[in-house]
């Protein structure tokens, strides 16, 4: 893929959705390749398949397939490039367990 | 308004619409209150109040009600406070011009 080419609605739209940022804390954790059976998310295949593509549309991650097997990591550079400090201030709020439905808790306002 | 108590994931969703970033960005700029009347968005009033009820419930904005005219303005030291770095670095993104639908441009992927 080419350098970061996604408006920051897209990265923020990507970032938004509570397993989609699940996955990008368990990348940024990792440091490194979290093949597409690795991630630690209540989901199913064809969903979490929807999620990888979304992120991977915003620039949020990179693949690389091995075999039959797909790799994901974060491309952290890039991001840290396009939009510096978007991705440590996301990565630094506090972590909201969900539920599997994936909904954020409701809110008072 | 209580203090902040929106997830960084609803915060993420208000921000990652192109009219209410625009939106975000006007009361960014002018460090002040904008009435409902007075945002320089293509939208309809009734998508206005839709995506000011947005922002607000996600913790983005507050409402002050003066006569008939509702003002808005941004929550900048709750934001910094809740998520650090978070508003200056999606300020920081450039601004794409997006036509008035407001989607975001297509990304190669």
């Amino acid at each position: 893929m080419d350098a970061m080419s996604a408006p920051i609605e897209a990265v923020l739209q990507a970032l938004a959705d509570p397993v989609r940022l699940k996955m990008v804390r368990q990348l940024a954790e990792r440091d490194g390749e979290i093949s597409c059976s690795g991630f630690d998310v209540a989901v199913t295949k064809s969903t979490l398949t929807h999620h990888l593509r979304t992120l991977r549309e915003a620039g949020v991650i990179q693949g690389r397939q091995q075999g039959t097997t797909r790799f994901n990591s974060l491309r952290r550079n890039d991001l840290d490039l396009a939009f510096p400090g978007l991705l440590d201030a996301i990565l630094a709020a506090p972590a909201v367990d969900h539920q599997p439905s994936g909904q954020p808790h409701a809110i008072s306002g």
